[in-house]
């Protein structure tokens, strides 16, 4: 939507900048002001050399809930999930065209980007995440090297998953997963999910331990064992672990569950800060991983090759104005995916 | 020594079993009765199947003096560094052969015992650390498959050095070393030294991040840089960190140092359990390996071979009777490796 009337920004300095009509664009965003959320009609949109995306659907991650907790101290559109539509690009090939993108957006220039490790750039911002503007809005903008192009045989509810399925994939990339491996995932959450249909695609013999019945059962139709509770005959059987609760109690369930020797693969960016333990690491000489974002191609092929499926972790759709009632509704335990429509 | 005086064995249940003389000795022995150490000139020789050994020299080692103030609970003989000569063994080769031994006994039946990994067993004993009389004593016992033949080559004060430095070549074992690395070591204490040797066996770009000048400028010598606190320009700079402080600081400056997606080794087994975070570990996707003994052979081969050399290490020898003085030694900032005779 294009403004035609004046507007003033003013910026720290007290500096005013008078804006004529054709220097910007306002759009419907929902954004954290770093204490609460607030839904504004006349959020500037993104303008920048970077290639500009028409946002068709959004999800709603862990990561956002944790942010409006006040995690990461971030201000400013949430959202790092999503997919659209390419509106305006230096690459006129792409106008048009379906995609979602990788997050993370890099200096160019440091150890890690020359790497190809963008995500571990000292001086990255992180889409809806870290220093910039996010999804939860009719529109955002990304460099055009960071963006894929979704064949049409993958749904847009399927695409929003790229994403987290990509975080799952990332696993694969750290650990060199053994068929004949007992694995444990801690955590029945969306990611855990996720996790597990991406470890089956090696491992067959996987336990979820988790908390909430529903999900847990929507589980045991793949062939996954699950549990709620660790059995003393459980502990130290596990040759892989992967703890993806998101909360405070999966890393300690994890060192219960894991062989000496074994791999503990963390996913979980809020681990405990108290009563955190590190001996039973260094006396049973366990590998901890720590994991995170990952690269979104394997993810992309395999929505698109159906070998893993994400239909049935589809909850609801929320026109982006109900931001609210979307993020209480993803509050609750047994909710999956929630979907903000701008 | 023989006692020929009746002598009674009164067990918890109140059983008191007379002993005939031909049934026991007695022996000098340092131990830990839970609280303080104890002489005894009359503590009882080890009795069983096992192999015995007459120690001929004893190291002082920083998990000994964790144990004085009361971590894991131990309470008997304390030691687990010697060099000895086999005194009885059902191998009849074995007797007079100047051995030293690794210091985890298992069951022999569990799944790790089946790995060869007895040093994870769960039922596991460990020479003067869990459950087994150690190596501050005239006499110690253990398998005879856990014994290894020193070469004449190798001095006493030496062989002593082989079960830490076993420990620092576990690091080998776990990490796949590559030339190229930028290594940091946090800590500049006896196996921080022996870590740093073994380490530069692969890698020649080693810093050692230390407190005590004394022992920093040994290092000097042998090509490691050496540093005294962290500068801006250490962090996230190096691809490998091993953390051998034994102390609470060591991990979070460990977590300083390492690059995004690097290895940190950890192998203080009282890392804080203060304030320690693991969310940099997730974040930056830092991968920690739990380090603890490893086994005997190439640190003998090295030793042997002269590629690791120690002899700047040694300390001091104190008679065993005197070992209140030997631990006082043991503990300044600036003591390398003491010794008790028996």
């Amino acid at each position: 939507m294009k403004l035609f009337k004046t507007r003033f920004l003013i910026f720290e300095n007290f500096t005013i900048l008078k804006l004529d009509a054709d220097d910007y664009s306002i759009m419907n965003a929902a954004y954290f002001d770093g204490e609460k959320m607030i839904f504004d009609e006349n959020y500037l949109e993104p303008n920048s050399d970077e290639t500009l995306v028409r946002v068709n659907l959004a999800g709603i991650c862990g990561t956002d809930l944790e942010i409006i907790q006040g995690y990461m101290k971030y201000a400013g559109i949430l959202g790092h999930e999503f997919v659209g539509t390419v509106e305006k690009s230096s690459n006129s090939e792409l106008v048009g065209k379906r995609v979602v993108g990788e997050i993370n957006v890099g200096c160019g220039k440091c150890y890690s980007c020359e790497k190809g490790m963008e995500r571990h750039c000292p001086n990255r911002t992180v889409l809806g995440i870290l220093k910039r503007d996010g999804a939860f809005a009719e529109f955002l903008s990304l460099p055009e090297k960071n963006l894929h192009i979704i064949p049409d045989s993958i749904t847009d509810e399927q695409a929003v998953f790229v994403e987290p399925l990509a975080a799952a994939f990332e696993i694969k990339e750290q650990v060199s997963l053994q068929p004949q491996w007992s694995v444990a995932v801690v955590g029945d959450g969306r990611l855990a999910q996720l996790i597990i249909q991406v470890l089956k695609l090696t491992c067959s013999n996987i336990t979820c331990f988790g908390r909430h019945k529903s999900k847990l059962e929507s589980l045991v139709n793949g062939g996954t064992k699950i549990k709620i509770g660790i059995a003393p005959t459980d502990e130290q059987s596990f040759d892989l672990v992967v703890e993806a609760t998101g909360s405070n109690s999966g890393f300690s369930d994890a060192m219960k569950l894991i062989k000496p020797r074994g791999i503990v693969v963390l996913k979980s960016t809020i681990a405990s800060k108290e009563n955190l333990d590190l001996t039973p690491t260094v006396v049973n000489e366990v590998t901890l991983i720590g994991s995170r974002c990952g690269l979104f191609k394997p993810a992309i092929d395999a929505l698109a090759s159906g070998i893993v499926s994400v239909d049935s972790m589809v909850d609801s759709v929320f026109p982006l104005k109900n931001f609210s009632e979307a993020i209480e509704h993803a509050k609750k335990p047994d909710t999956l995916k929630v979907f903000l429509k701008p």
